[in-house]
């Protein structure tokens, strides 16, 4: 899952730094490991599985080089080390952003290879749904301009579907489209980075504000336990996690190979849960 | 060809703006027109040809929108305006740009939908070697990064390559490819980007040295004009054109469709040959 670029000899050296740099710390994967495991259950091949893997964790990685740039978070460091604008400029970070785009259509392009020609057209349209403007592109801006026009729950929640949970659904969805799953599935599947990508966000909320370098309220960005209250930020969660285990039960039931990963992922969201404050049933 | 984007509704309304704003000015399209021409050509169908044809100006106007930004160029207008990143700031003219890479990927599937396999993944490898980061992003890392390493007018060429070669391939090779038209007419295309993309990157050199508010001298910008001086570029220019003008014709030979549009750009190139200098030939 690693090899996310090649290693061009002859590209320009802070531009080679800034993607040398990004994958010399990959994450925990875990977004490239769920697209993997519904790959395979949907009985996609190996390298088909690898693909849309590579893909899903390049976007992601693209999407936080932009993110962390002066314009948009300006942020210092990620995953412990200075950010790639720090280290190599703000263009080489750009561009090294870019490359990992298209890194992800190349992967995408080849998962899709095999697939009938409307799974093929299919999968494309949730692309662009997910990354273009009317995705992770309104999420950004949204994020950006929070402050700046309405300030509701309901704005917080759409950053949140924005910049999460269209990632989640590459992660989960687009493997079920380009296997030519059941309607049932992909639904599901969809519903669960939903529910999955909401509970994730509203915890990073919730964690946020624990922390004593906590910035989001300094900077007014959107954080739901800020601008709906911790208690309502917790039920959020709480009722997104029943949502999630919901649809894990029933999609295991239909494709049982699903069932170790996804309740890994439970688990360590029922973790961060646990992490941020007792449920609201046993407090 | 105009309607590269969907006039969102309920997109953030700075990045809205940035997005309609690129849309207003769409510029003179003779990219998208050379693609339209060269995949008609190659008898791909009309909704195929325009798939790619707007393909091709959506990344070519997202080069324009990377390029402008303080990080860059930091250029103040473009096409008698403000530029997207002045008028509605830096972060909605990246998602706006990012906006236009996601629909030419969705432009450049819908047009390979149709082609056999070994094409579509012949198509796909050009996309990422033209854009990707031994494409255009390595060009525009070299003119960002001009005048910290070699300065000669080997380094200017490569920049030439790498910002306008790459997305003439896209232009001329790329629906040669898609279509499954035979290896030499591909490799001729190819040829004719090469000459034709560094023909007009340096008689825009040329040009710009001639302009009292021409600035690549006062921040030492890849001009070839600059670095090997005008005799070198005016001869370089010719030879490109020398080398075009042969592989027009023959081109033309095979594909008779090809004549028309490419004898346009040919005269074009002459005309602003013709505006900067004598011909050596009649110095």
């Amino acid at each position: 899952v690693r090899d996310l670029l090649p290693r061009g000899e002859r590209i320009e050296p802070r531009l080679a730094g800034a993607v040398a740099d990004t994958l010399s710390t990959p994450g925990s994967l875990w977004r490239a490991q769920l697209a993997f495991a519904v790959a395979r259950a949907c009985a996609l091949s190996e390298p088909d599985a690898e693909a849309l893997a590579t893909g899903v964790e390049a976007f992601h990685t693209a999407s936080i080089l932009f993110d962390d740039l002066p314009s948009m978070d300006d942020a210092a460091t990620r995953r412990g080390r200075p950010c790639a604008h720090r280290a190599h400029g703000e263009a080489a970070a750009q561009l090294a952003a870019l490359g990992f785009v298209h890194r992800g259509y190349a992967r995408f392009w080849r998962a899709f290879e095999a697939a009938a020609v409307l799974d093929r057209r299919a999968a494309a349209a949730l692309v662009e749904e997910c990354l273009g403007l009317t995705g992770i592109l309104d999420g950004q801006a949204r994020d950006v301009a929070f402050g700046t026009g309405e300030v509701s729950p309901a704005e917080v929640v759409r950053v949140a579907r924005g910049k999460s949970v269209t990632l989640l659904r590459l992660a989960l969805e687009l493997p079920a489209i380009v296997a030519g799953a059941p309607a049932e599935v992909r639904e599901r599947l969809a519903a669960l980075a939903d529910a999955w990508g909401l509970a994730y966000q509203v915890l990073d909320d919730l964690e946020e504000t624990t922390r004593p370098d906590g910035t989001d309220a300094r900077l007014g960005r959107p954080n739901l336990a800020l601008v709906a209250g911790r208690a309502a930020a917790e039920a959020r969660v709480d009722a997104e996690l029943v949502r999630a285990h919901a649809l894990v039960a029933a999609l295991a039931a239909t494709l049982p190979a699903l069932r170790a990963p996804f309740v890994r992922l439970s688990f360590r969201l029922a973790g961060l849960r646990a992490a941020v404050a007792p449920p609201a049933g046993r407090a």
